[in-house]
């Protein structure tokens, strides 16, 4: 039997002359990329420069939507409503689906950003709107989301297909959500530890938590950070250890 | 024979609290709207409320990107590069395709706003960008400028269809340029004579101009002002002239 | 013995081409208002003629600052550290008191806007923190706070002194917080019940309450809503009451 | 006799997660920081950070607005009025008079930035405009502008301590203005060359222009740029140079 999975990062965050991220790197290593949409980060002129820098490289281009806060990265939770959260889904697809178009090539998934996307995890209502804006924008789009979330879940009932995302860097707990950066033992600093969780909740659908239990989780995307030097290195090893451990490394639409 | 013209309006640059404009009145009687797409006036929700109420009222849908200005409306002009404005017009049309798409509509056509609209009129290069923005996100698109500006040429030259505008509210010059606003007779507020104007470009491609020659242009579409309580009446009104006068008011993509 | 009572009002709203609310003829029956510095409403051109109003209307001139969040006008909620508070709150009111100096006046006030000022009302770190921006800024400034709420604590406990808001469209619960707006009875849409209420306040520090009960609250300034019609008419006869009723309708500086 | 003259940088121009220049190093070579004021580049948080820094290493602080065009990092020219610019440096002086006062210190002077700073340069109603603002906030405040330019001639008519600008890294033509960028022999790239510039238009109020002659200016301070690594390794070389060359570099505001 072959395992699949699919290495996704974040992308295309610079905003004019702030630069961010080894975008042009990193994506030699990765199989989807998340492009910023202008909202948290990103602009124009980056979205196009990032979508062509993906195609020549033949990555999955997903959107990356994201709240309307620059200042704080679309990090900071903020309360807004199902639709508000809707509208503004569908705005920053539009607008990176235009980059897609005229460069000749086609989106392939949605990933919410920051705080989006970890306020979706356990509300049902902002969760359905963003798979709603996906899905009428185009049903044939992947939604990924933090895996057995309630984004995956909308995804699933709407009729979109789905990533269940992980992480390989953080640790989780009994319900197989992860630990809150919040506490001591959120993060796995050890990178050989991280590759080994990971390698096996794609073989085993399993994670060690923190309550030294095992928890339940499907694996169809990991996360890879894409800032700092250290990005690159890790990006290059894990994609070099899931090969040497038969997990055949390949974009999300491939195989969901 | 019969005459066709267009009547096309600036709609949706109402923001988050701002109302703006009497979109809902207005759309009774133009054929095209203009939708503002977030950078100089309009936010997601209402580009996805114009959008709705375009499609439920028949009238034909354009994206009105403009400068990244929202305190200055896209008024004042921006040294910006023929780069950044293909980026930002790609950006636009894209957001607000979303809403099409997600709508179940189609976009017809794209104006520029302000000061875009106006740096663009005498400048080829700037033209030549927004054209291929317009081009590399779908050939289909109605690519709207001033009568016999650099817009529609380039416009024409990248295998679009164009559409000329022209304008009942304002005096024309020898070369067919409108009057500058910071001259006195730049402005025709006779209602009737503004008619007058209109229905003489449509039917004889000529308008007086101050100078007391007259000068040649096309008329395909008519700027209609969507702003003031006038605005309705002098919808209603220079409708009804028009049929009047054997010109049919009809969406711009059925006869260019 | 004579009481002696505020009215404030939201002024300043505007943006750019976007006009909100009767700043001019509102000014004539508040004595303090609050102008929004450009973060959640306003912008520089807005706050040099709104200072100027005031100050020729001689009505105490209050820094209004709120979220950056325009779209959502300040009124959502944002998960934002008490520094990121401290800073945006030090950045506007030094704005304001930019334009407050230019035009030879002095800055009476500062209170907080929208979701800012409502997170605060429990939330003593972050009450703390806006309470520190304006003491840094200028001990002199009087703090406005809900009435009885932690922003009047923390002004109180750092040296400031404090004005407790009271509304007079709003019910009461029996600890003294108001209804909230997703209950029925939240408002109170009889402005003669409006106005006994915050007269009743004023001379007894009492509300009734939702519950049927009385609630002890300080009254030292009340809110008064700028937008609407209605608005201005409202002003006019909760200010001729107060006179009536022996309450004089004085600065806040004043008195506190 | 001795010389003296200032050293100016550009700082604080970070944005929320962005990352820009080096100022805590920088700022141990220059006697006078200008600081983004969040229009062009800079946040709340960058603003006091910045202040906070130069007081620390006792560096004159300034305001520097720019044009309210982040993702063009406030360099290219927008045809804004002058009671536009007025305004917005009004705005923005305040918001970073507002961290000098928290943090305790004193503002000393004032340098627009970018395209804010070049469309002055030869523009007497928008010098005008900008030496108003200043003035009106503080009259004590010293105004920086490209040497011999309208900015100066306006500060000084308005009663304005001025600070006439030169660069080290930059060619002069006949007539004391700055070669332009467009053309091949704009820049010095030659350190040693850049330095003796300098020293000379200190010392003798000449240039050497690029047309082989000598032209007339004065410096009273240096515009050192503050991004990249060479930033630094020039800030320090050319204070050396400076004092073997008897020539004293202090803050601006202690000579003129």
């Amino acid at each position: 039997m072959t395992y699949k999975v699919d290495l996704n990062c974040d992308m295309g965050e610079s905003f004019g002359a702030y630069k961010m991220g080894n975008d042009e790197e990193i994506l030699d290593y990765v199989t989807s990329a998340n492009i910023a949409c202008g909202f948290h980060a990103g602009d124009p002129t980056t979205m196009r420069k990032t979508v062509k820098l993906a195609l020549e490289k033949n990555v999955g281009i997903g959107a990356h939507p994201g709240l309307q806060d620059l200042v704080g990265f679309g990090r900071r939770n903020l309360a807004l409503s199902p639709q508000e959260a809707y509208d503004l889904v569908v705005y920053q697809i539009g607008a990176l689906s235009g980059f897609v178009k005229a460069e000749g090539g086609q989106l392939q998934h949605v990933k919410a950003h920051g705080a989006l996307y970890n306020m979706a995890v356990k509300d049902a209502a902002l969760s359905e709107a963003i798979a709603e804006a996906v899905y009428q924008i185009d049903p044939e789009l992947v939604l990924f989301g933090l895996s057995g979330s309630e984004i995956v879940t909308a995804g699933n009932k709407i009729g979109l297909r789905t990533a269940n995302e992980v992480f390989s860097d953080r640790t989780y707990q009994q319900d197989g959500s992860l630990t809150p950066r919040s506490q001591n033992n959120a993060l796995i600093t050890d990178s050989q530890i991280a590759i080994n969780q990971v390698i096996r909740m794609v073989k085993e659908h399993k994670v060690a938590t923190v309550d030294q239990t095992d928890a339940s989780l499907q694996a169809d995307t990991i996360c890879i950070h894409g800032d700092g030097i250290q990005a690159l290195d890790f990006a290059i090893q894990i994609s070099k250890s899931l090969k040497e451990a038969d997990i055949d490394v390949v974009k999300v639409r491939e195989f969901v």
